[in-house]
């Protein structure tokens, strides 16, 4: 049986990681496969993190998509720009393409998905979300006979790390995001994935998936962890509550609700015990109601995984001439959908911390104002008394439009007794 | 485009949850699949409990193996026999087949997995393990580059939600067994469900994919429920853990471990969270690390999203006129284990409650025999005092071999001290 030769660009982390699986599993894939995976080509920056024969190293990249030793091009060099051109250019020449990318394609995933399609090629990119959850395809082939109505995700590893911790220690973000640096659970540059920029990326491709659509990357709403207060996270255990950063994707009447941002949910929500590096997606399909994957949504070896499971896939079809489950690629929009939900218009329900000046009256011109704007309060707790410094009154709301919530808060924050910004999270998953 | 044809046999729970997805979904179904997905004939024994048109019913199952115009049987009727018969002429006849029937496959699964791959069709059995939960792609495509290390799995909702009512309620198994019966929750006749048959009727499916070759049925060793004492359920709780019925597939030393029986489980072990008639399977790969997927396991649109997905696989692959994925059929036996491993020779911990006379010494003779089988105690309990009746001295072990804990057990019991036969329960998932 001739061999499937494998092109990788980048042997970093990840890359290391599909070196050696497709190494030291090499019989066991060439089994489930049909045919022996040939590494023929490693594109590398410097020199490779792992043993590769020295024959195969390249420096240029572009060589991938040229070399037609190579069938299928794993793309491991992250960025949006030389990937992107690489990609393109390795679909150009018939070549089948496996990504760990998640920013590019949340980026240009209209256009890779369009050239792979018209082109009849594979496009693997289980590895892009989550690690080594195969929630790509469970959510594209298991539930292919459902309409997935929502899906909440903890889908960052960073985040939910810094989180736990916040929560477990009761200590301020800062300490613990240089804590989780020095332990490499954060990068030394962590924006991306504390300002929610990676989640984003990640829910817009569950989204696509899931909808069989192609969603904007530009209608996710995004907030990030880095505001989050620890006195938050106490309030929150005292109303039963964990603080998670959720990817959420709902359709409520006909349109699609995008957003990534800290949420409230109660302990016994199955995402609320998913602690420190873990990632955990919750899907709902009107047939199959709701599933829960969970696992390690990230390193060398888990993310290799899935990269490989996407190389074998398409060995597979290579080996007995199938052609590719191109058709199940979201090139289009999502028909289904009246359009994506703004934020403003969405309907939750809201964690709100006001810090008021202990006097008389407070009370009841904070809840007037709530009231005035449609907001009703389920429960409060005010805690500890001062004379002169503000003390925080927590509230939970009933279900709320969003735009009736914040509306209320500019008029309370406008106040005289009120001492500093107020805080607001969005509470799921507590029934009303 | 033409349609694919799809025959029904028996439309009782699961059959009507197919039909009324193929009809609530005809239009997501046709776009997904390629071609319409149309009931050409239904087989049922009395009449169908959803509605299909008159002409479409037949009361002659085998017809569905014959009709030139179904492309893809679904075998839904249960039992062993028949649906045996009509599974293999379907193959015979160069039909397609999808099949949620557990018995079947870990019974017949070798010869109907060798029809299917010798003729290049497809079966499906997603729907057989797990109801909505796609453990069965997941694991054969998802962590098909990974060499599965070990599966743990609560796969019998019936099983699972009568120990959760045990555990809640402090209840004793009857009572709680006509409760469940009452509720819908339990067949009138329960043994396959508390017996732990389907659930090793499951273990036999989940280990075949998993460790890609076929395992006989009666290599897996089963123990039920029934004999559960609310007393071990509440012992079990002030040692931290729960008690679930697990099946469990685990390779030691190149052997492999294939078991279902209750177990004790720490608290923090992700199983010990699934209560009520959940599924949930926890499935370690080499390079995926630990993954838990979870979801409903058994009912009408749960069971019936996963045979959807199944055929929409197969009119996929008709439409776009590719061969099967038969290549993935665990036709043969799993040529990188040893063999089974007989459960004498399972290394765990082990939960003991040996009933013993409150007399001087007792405690030294328990643990004298304990000691001189190599069963080293980890953690003892003993509650209450009294002089004439028999109090339980509850003790964990450390790892041990079944064998020597049985010795131990035997020559315990025949001590005069001893008042009534040991309870033995094996501890998963609690380090030593």
């Amino acid at each position: 049986m001739k061999a499937i030769g494998i092109g990788i660009a980048g042997v970093g982390t990840v890359g290391s990681g599909v070196v050696q699986a497709l190494t030291e599993h090499a019989s066991l894939l060439e089994t489930r496969s049909g045919a022996p995976l040939r590494i023929v080509k490693v594109a590398v920056r410097s020199r490779p993190r792992v043993d590769v024969p020295p024959d195969v190293i390249t420096h240029d990249v572009m060589e991938l998509a040229r070399d037609p030793r190579v069938d299928i091009v794993v793309e491991l060099i992250g960025g949006t720009d030389t990937a992107r051109e690489l990609v393109l250019a390795a679909l150009e020449n018939g070549k089948h393409v496996v990504t760990a990318n998640k920013a590019l394609l949340a980026m240009h995933g209209r256009e890779i998905y369009a050239a792979a399609a018209a082109r009849r090629l594979d496009l693997g990119f289980e590895a892009s979300v989550c690690g080594a959850i195969p929630i790509l395809r469970s959510i594209r082939e298991g539930l292919i006979g459902n309409a997935v109505t929502s899906i909440a995700g903890i889908v960052n590893g960073t985040s939910n790390y810094i989180l736990s911790q916040m929560s477990d220690g009761g200590r301020p973000y800062d300490d613990v995001l240089a804590e989780a640096q020095a332990a490499g659970y954060a990068e030394a540059d962590p924006t991306l994935d504390v300002d929610g920029s990676d989640a984003a990326h990640k829910l817009q491709i569950l989204a696509s998936v899931a909808f069989r659509g192609f969603v904007p990357f530009e209608s996710v709403h995004v907030e990030g962890i880095a505001g989050i207060d620890p006195r938050d996270i106490a309030f929150a255990r005292d109303l039963g509550c964990r603080i998670k950063l959720l990817a959420i994707a709902r359709v409520e009447d006909g349109e699609l609700e995008l957003r990534v941002h800290p949420t409230l949910i109660p302990e016994s929500h199955p995402l609320a015990s998913v602690n420190g590096v873990q990632n955990a997606v919750h899907v709902v399909g009107d047939f199959s109601g709701p599933l829960v994957f969970s696992g390690l949504g990230a390193g060398q070896r888990p993310t290799a995984s899935s990269v490989v499971a996407d190389i074998v896939e398409i060995a597979h079809n290579l080996v007995f001439l199938r052609p590719s489950r191109v058709s199940l690629l979201p090139t289009a929009p999502i028909d289904s959908i009246a359009g994506v939900r703004p934020i403003g218009r969405i309907r939750t329900r809201y964690y709100l911390r006001v810090m008021a000046l202990d006097q008389p009256g407070v009370l009841a011109a904070v809840s007037g104002v709530l009231a005035a704007n449609g907001v009703s309060i389920a429960s409060m707790i005010q805690k500890g008394r001062a004379m002169d410094t503000a003390v925080p009154i927590v509230m939970v709301t009933h279900t709320a439009t969003e735009a009736a919530v914040r509306r209320a808060l500019t008029e309370i924050d406008a106040l005289d007794q009120i001492a500093a910004p107020s805080v607001c999270l969005r509470v799921e998953g507590l029934p009303d």
